[in-house]
């Protein structure tokens, strides 16, 4: 008998139920029923990312070379292209599901040693940068603990007044603001701590605001969150505001890219129904459930967690705060905000202390936003003397060129793949993930994962690496093809063309083998191709060449190393002497957390956002050209690599 | 058959149903059921005001004085001391209903003309006061119209930063403030409104915020609402922002006053589980009526209203903002703020545009608030060089003594009889309301009523000049009592002893005679006697007499006009030459005004409540002597009012 409505149930391992009617597919199903499951071509069947298992029941779906043979005799098939009819349980394998990653203890050790993502390896020719500490602390959140006299006959000030002379008693502040929520409270307040309170100050907009007043003395408890929200992944450190301290450091994939993989798919996305909506949720359940795990796993509550700042790019940024970005892509490319004020975290829906503060990092322009202005502000791109270019490898791809002077920048749709994503068998820079790859002249194969875990597949430096690899050893050609001959039992044809595989899966943490696909090579191809075409382009415009770069920075969320010359072995990076490049791993969140713990670094955020200009690469005819040529490994004109022709 | 509920059916005169359980009272059924009857005593069955007419049904009412055996035939009961039994239906006389009062077309047009209440008239001895106009105009609101140039590939600055910079082309704000609400409209609202916009910039403690921004040119339209929230009374002036022309006033007595009639009954019902709600939205009620009256009238679009300021005693202002007043009359007497910040009126409960502002005239002290700051402004006493005293006569009766160098303040019980609240036939000063009385050495009375219209009821000076010519022609004794011996017509045996009758019911505009009686004349007597007390004790604690003071201000609601001569016959003004004497009606609208026309008189308000010093009477054993002196018509101390004497 046909029914209306049918039942089905998501293994994802624990069971989630939702009532849809006959031919609903099953991903948007997932998401109503608040299953999450990766994808990130939106729906069109086109990333394999969001493959799930149909234990049992009827659903039909259209065919996809993203299922392999062996994967459709177990059940698999892409929830987009499936539909149901009649009850059903799906199960979420691990690698759709879309979870926050725990970043591994040795990591964890790490990154509260450097507060950086950045470390030097054995391996690593570049440069390290150790976090650096050139602002004045000054947090965008300051406890004070206050005794305040008691009133008397002859001292009968108000209690707020009361409470404003014994702040400017200590800090010269003219004037201090206070919403209705806390007067209402200082009567009791005051009486019942017997006048003994800690106040939270918050800089909000040129004035301070006293955000909250608490009984007691609880002036030690004051944490905030650096956040870097990019189009793939979004990344959270829990700092203590008082000392300054990183005590850890969570990333998770943005939740997003369900509704398309790029900042366009998306911001055309928000125009439809509840669209803006649901892109704005997405965004602020990452959020939230980084800060929840951070501040379980500190043991810290989430009531002391009193400031988040952060730094994404400009269509990341009206996302956060559910503002329409339609006009950022309708000429003339116009945001509504790139310099946004402080708000209260919970007017976003970010859970933190209810009154807590939420403040942007400033953006140049539509296309450069507020994580490039915390990547130069923690390169210190904007104080040096040095011709010094930055390299942000993300979705997209932005560059910034220029020093203490002046500071120019681009960007360029490089991709998702170095981030792990939109490839075979990608994933982020967390425990399991392949970051080192060697092969033989034989072909013999070694990798090296994070956390020295079982692998479960490929980070961005894995990719550079394995990549770097091939080429060198002859596995691919300078177009990134295989050669046909070569087949063996690492070299093989697979559903989407030839494969290499890295690790076979009896010897990996996942139930298939890790490979690189044809695919996967053409798709990171693009990606480098994209990124160096735009520096070159870049140079260009200021009658500059790479030659000129006197330092290079590439930040990006690789891996915790990066191979500076197997980056530019594929031609990410141009052929510049090694000691020339630095490594600074995700600067976009060590940026947002130096503006989170100083005024002074937020106003040269200011500073830098307003001098920067951006050029527009899409009206640059050159720019196809270059990118074509950029297209090869590691370029067309092999001149231009002269330590790789070498080599 | 006995029911566990019954239904109330209210006429007021539209019917109004409520279920109520077996026993419930009246007039918190009333209340329940959103009919509003007045009563001054907070159900004590006291004040008398609370009178209903039961048309049908089972009703028990405790006995009372304050119904006359005629009314009790008539079906008259107290509401607060009758309790249901069986289905009823209550009819709410108009004189037992709270509703807001319309001023006469005539008094209307005065208004308009002067802006204040006061004007002389052919038997008002003291000096008018004309609305000043010595204030930059400056509202706490103001509108601008924008022509944003159109963003081009060259011109890529975002929407706000655009509307920032078109202000700031205009106007010097360094730091402009605005919230996501805002920010979130403009993509959409800028191209809509092809670029043609109104900002509404607001003055937030010492910065400006965007409080809204709206498509086409609305510059013309900016209105707002000047408060003087009294115990008894609530007042409220509408003004256009631009112009600073009046355009209407209203009044109404305070609904809190069903709760109890002075503040420090107010104070203690607050406490009283929902009590601080009741209190809070009772006064709200009160505003949101006023304001819809006023923009009715003047057929004004309520979301054209853009700020709203608020002059009241300390006690009204935490009541309104909803901050619990507790700790005022809890030793040392301290309050929870004095100078409250600009919040949104809707923060409050207070309609008006979504996102206009609120603010409150700065008070000086527990027991003297902003409605004295605003007097004080409104006066210009902080800035003459002539010794000057301000009395404004309310529940709270205030005093202000000093000139451009001091200013001491005091505060005195005075009870609510000269608004026309707790005497038998009192009313507030609108259309009906008895003014003026004139009795002939025979007897013969004749009133004049504000409007020329039938009268309804007596206003505070229509009391005033009643005692006046009531003791000189000798119809009370200096004690204020009736001889035993004259009765005839108008003076005879009443059900709360002997009582003078004004307007017969024949000549009036209800269904009984205006009367004023011994208990009246009683309570009037002190109401004058708390006053001339705290002012004779405020000059003593300075070392100073009546005789050193060069300029006297009376303020207060007692009509349109106040005979001065009869004010000093009753004892409630001291015996001064005439011409030093001015009647300023409602100084704390008027200055409640000025200060939301102008940041300079906001200034200079704030400047004279940190100025003012308090003197707290209550711990002023001398003040009892003083008072009880006071307790006679014109003093005991005949020899204070020598121009008494001599008549």
């Amino acid at each position: 008998m046909d029914k209306a409505t049918y039942t089905i149930t998501f293994f994802h391992p624990q069971a989630t139920q939702i009532e849809v009617n006959k031919g609903r597919d099953l991903l948007s199903a997932a998401v109503a029923a608040g299953v999450h499951i990766n994808s990130s071509c939106g729906g069109d069947g086109v990333c394999g990312r969001c493959k799930v298992i149909i234990k049992k029941g009827d659903v039909q779906s259209e065919p996809s070379g993203r299922i392999s043979m062996l994967e459709r005799q177990k059940g698999y098939v892409l929830a987009c292209q499936s539909t149901v009819h009649s009850d059903v349980d799906v199960e979420v394998p691990a690698a759709s599901r879309l979870e926050l990653d725990k970043i591994s203890e040795q990591d964890l050790k790490l990154l509260r040693l450097k507060g950086i993502y950045s470390e030097a390896s054995d391996i690593d020719k570049g440069k390290r940068i150790i976090a650096k500490d050139i602002f004045a602390h000054g947090p965008l959140a300051t406890k004070l603990y206050l005794e305040l006299p008691a009133p008397s006959l002859t001292d009968t000030v108000s209690d707020l007044e009361r409470l404003y002379r014994a702040i400017r008693k200590i800090k010269d502040i003219p004037i201090i603001q206070t919403g209705l929520t806390n007067i209402k409270r200082l009567g009791r307040l005051f009486r019942e701590s017997n006048w003994k309170v800690t106040v939270l100050l918050g800089k909000r907009n040129g004035t301070v605001e006293i955000v909250s007043v608490e009984p007691g003395d609880t002036s030690q408890r004051n944490f905030g969150i650096g956040l870097d929200i990019g189009t793939t992944t979004v990344s959270g450190q829990l700092v203590n505001l008082n000392t300054k301290e990183v005590l850890a450091t969570k990333a998770t994939y943005n939740k997003q890219a369900t509704f398309g993989s790029d900042v366009i798919s998306r911001i055309v996305y928000a125009a439809e129904g509840e669209g803006l909506e649901k892109l704005h949720h997405a965004v602020i359940d990452n959020i939230n459930a980084i800060i929840e795990a951070l501040v379980q796993e500190l043991k810290i509550n989430l009531n002391d967690v009193n400031a988040v700042m952060c730094a994404g790019n400009t269509t990341m940024a009206h996302l956060l705060l559910r503002v329409d970005p339609t006009f950022i892509r309708k000429e003339p490319y116009v945001s509504t905000a790139n310099f946004v004020p402080v708000i209260r975290a919970a007017e976003a829906g970010i859970k933190i202390n209810p009154r807590g503060l939420l403040s942007c990092v400033p953006g140049v322009s539509t296309y450069v936003g507020g994580d490039i202005t915390a990547g130069v502000l923690a390169c210190g791109l904007n104080r040096t003397d040095k011709m010094t270019m930055l390299i942000d490898v993300g979705t997209n791809g932005e560059i910034v060129l220029g020093n203490q002077d002046w500071l120019v920048s681009c960007a360029a749709s490089a991709g998702p793949a170095f981030e792990g994503s939109g490839v075979k068998c990608g994933m982020r820079a967390t425990a399991g993930a392949i970051q080192r790859v060697a092969i033989s002249p034989g072909g013999e194969t070694k990798v090296v994962t994070i956390g020295q875990a079982k692998p479960k597949g490929i980070c961005g430096s894995g990719y550079i690496d394995c990549l770097a690899e091939l080429f060198q050893k002859g596995i691919i050609d300078r177009n990134g093809k295989f050669s046909r001959e070569k087949l063996d039992a690492r070299i093989r044809m697979g559903e989407e063309g030839q494969e290499f595989v890295l690790v076979f899966k009896q010897d990996a943490d996942c139930d298939y083998d890790i490979v690189i696909t044809e695919a996967d090579i053409e798709n990171l191809k693009r990606s480098k191709g994209a990124i160096y075409a735009a520096s070159s382009i870049l140079l260009k415009k200021l009658n500059l060449g790479f030659s000129d770069i006197e330092q290079f920075y590439i930040a990006g969320g690789f891996g915790t190393y990066l191979d500076i010359d197997k980056a530019v072995t594929i031609g990410l990076l141009p052929d510049l002497q090694r000691k020339k490049f630095s490594f600074v791993g995700n600067s976009s969140l060590i940026g947002s957390r130096e503006i989170l713990l100083s005024s002074e670094a937020k106003k040269e955020a200011e500073a830098i956002a307003k001098k920067m200009t951006y050029l527009e690469l899409s009206v640059e005819h050159a720019y196809m050209d270059e990118y074509v040529s950029a297209l090869f490994f590691p370029h067309t004109d092999l001149s231009k690599f002269p330590s790789v022709k070498t080599k």
